[in-house]
C-alpha cells in the first residue's frame, strides 16, 4: 500500500495508523467492524489530546505491580492489539518473560487465528509460544466462539491485561475471579467500568509504558491503595475539559 | 449478509448500523477508512446518549432557513452519507424539491460515483438528478480528486449542506464564500468550527429533522442570531456532561 502522508503532517501518526489498519483488514487480520472500534478509540484519544494522562501512568504501574505477583499472568492478543501493536506487546513479554501471550478473538476463525500467531511471531515472540491455535477451555457464560481460550492461557490464568477487550468477555472474566486489566480509550465501556484496573491510553503508548514498569516494579496483590473508580472518574473529567466545556 | 442481532438489544440500532457499513465496504460504497470515521462519530454520539440535543434542533431550523432562501441549494453525498442515510437524503429532497443532490467523494473513482448514484436513485431520487457524474469543476485550492464537482451542483452553489465533511474541503467551501452547512458529530473538527451552521447529530436523525424543517421554515438570510460558536459551546458541554464529569 503506497501512501502519501507528509512527515510533518501534524496527525501523520494518527493518519499512518488508519492506513495500517485498513491494510489489515485487507490481510484478513483485522474484521471489518474493527475498524469502527478503532475510530471510537481515536474520539476518546482525541478528548486525551493524544497523550498519555497521568491516570494511565499510576493504572500502569498498579497492573505491573499485580503483574509480578501473578502466577500464570496472561496478555491477550486480537486482531487490532495485533495490527496495531504486534510489536509492543512482544516486548512486555520480553520484560517479563513469565507473561504468556494468547491469541483470542471475538470473530474467531483457524484461518485469522493462525495469521495473528504468525504476525506476534514475526514481530519477535518466540516460535511456538504464542498460544491461541489450539483451544482446550470455554468461558463460562459466553456464547459463541469468543469462549474459546487455553488452559495454559486466559482459561487457567489469574492475573489478565485484556487490550481493546469486548465487554461481554471483559465481565465474564472478572466473574470467573480473576484479576482483570483493561486497556481502553473509552471510560464509559463496559470493559472500563468492569476491569480491576483500567489502563486509559492508546495501545502504542500503553504498552511500552507497561514494560517499561514491569522492569522495574515490585510485586504486589490486589487491595492496596489503588481506586480504579477514582482512576476514571478522573480520567472523565480530563476528557471533559479536552471538550474545551 | 445474515446478523442475528436481536430486537430487544438495548444497542440493536447502533449494532446494525455497523454491519450496514462493513457490507457497504464490501459492496465498493464505503471507502475502509471511512469505518474508521464512523466509529469516531459513534463515540461523540455515545456522549450525547445517541438522541438529538437541543443545539442540534437549533442547528437545523437555521440550516432549513438558509436553505429556503437559497439561489442554488445543494446537498452533498459521500459514501458513509449514502450507505448510512441515502432513503432520508432522498426524503429531505422530496420535502424541498429545488435542493440538488451530488455525490462527492475525498477516494473518488468513476465506479464508485456510479455506484453511488445507483443506490441514491434506488432510495427514490428522480433517475439522472442526481449529480456526480461529470464533474466540470474544481473546488479552489484543494489537491486532489476530491476538489472534483459540478457547477451545477456544488461548485455554482451558493448555500451547501456537507454532511460527515472532510475539513479540507469544508474550509475551501467556505473560502469560495457559500455558505455551509456541515452535519457532524463532532463539535471539536475541523468542519464543524469552519461551517457556519453545525448540526450536531447523528445523521438519520439530523436529515429527518431537516426535511421536517424546510417544510415549515420560512427563508432568512444569514446575519440573524443564530449563534454557531455558541450553539458548539452548549453541545461541547452537553458531551461532557454524558462523561458523567
Amino acid at each position: 500500500m503506497t501512501t502519501n502522508i507528509p512527515d510533518d503532517h501534524p496527525r501523520a501518526a494518527s493518519l499512518r495508523t488508519r492506513e495500517a489498519m485498513k491494510d489489515a483488514v485487507a490481510a484478513g487480520l483485522v474484521h471489518p467492524t474493527g475498524l469502527i472500534a478503532h475510530g471510537r478509540g481515536e474520539a476518546f484519544d482525541y478528548l486525551l489530546g493524544e497523550r498519555t494522562p497521568p491516570e494511565a501512568r499510576e493504572a500502569v504501574a498498579e497492573a505491573a505491580r499485580l503483574l509480578r505477583a501473578a502466577k500464570q499472568p496472561v496478555l491477550s492478543l486480537n486482531g487490532n492489539v495485533v495490527a496495531l501493536a504486534a510489536r509492543q506487546a512482544v516486548a512486555v513479554q520480553k520484560a517479563f518473560p513469565r507473561l504468556v501471550l494468547e491469541v483470542n478473538l471475538f470473530h474467531r476463525t483457524p484461518e485469522r487465528v493462525e495469521a495473528l500467531v504468525a504476525v506476534v511471531e514475526a514481530a519477535g515472540a518466540t516460535k511456538g509460544s504464542v498460544l491461541g491455535r489450539a483451544p482446550d477451555f470455554r468461558i463460562p457464560n459466553l456464547s459463541s466462539d469468543r469462549a474459546l481460550c487455553s488452559k495454559a492461557g486466559l482459561g487457567g490464568s489469574d492475573v489478565v491485561v485484556v487490550p481493546l477487550e469486548d465487554g461481554d468477555r471483559c465481565q465474564a472474566l472478572v466473574a470467573m475471579g480473576k484479576t482483570v486489566i483493561a486497556i481502553d480509550l473509552n471510560p464509559l465501556s463496559r470493559t472500563a467500568v468492569a476491569a480491576h484496573v483500567t489502563i486509559v491510553d492508546e495501545l502504542t503508548r500503553a504498552l511500552p509504558a507497561l514494560a517499561a514498569a514491569l522492569k522495574t516494579s515490585s510485586p504486589g496483590a490486589v487491595g492496596g491503595t489503588y481506586d480504579n473508580a477514582d482512576v476514571l472518574r478522573r480520567v472523565k473529567a480530563r476528557m471533559a475539559a479536552g471538550l474545551g466545556a
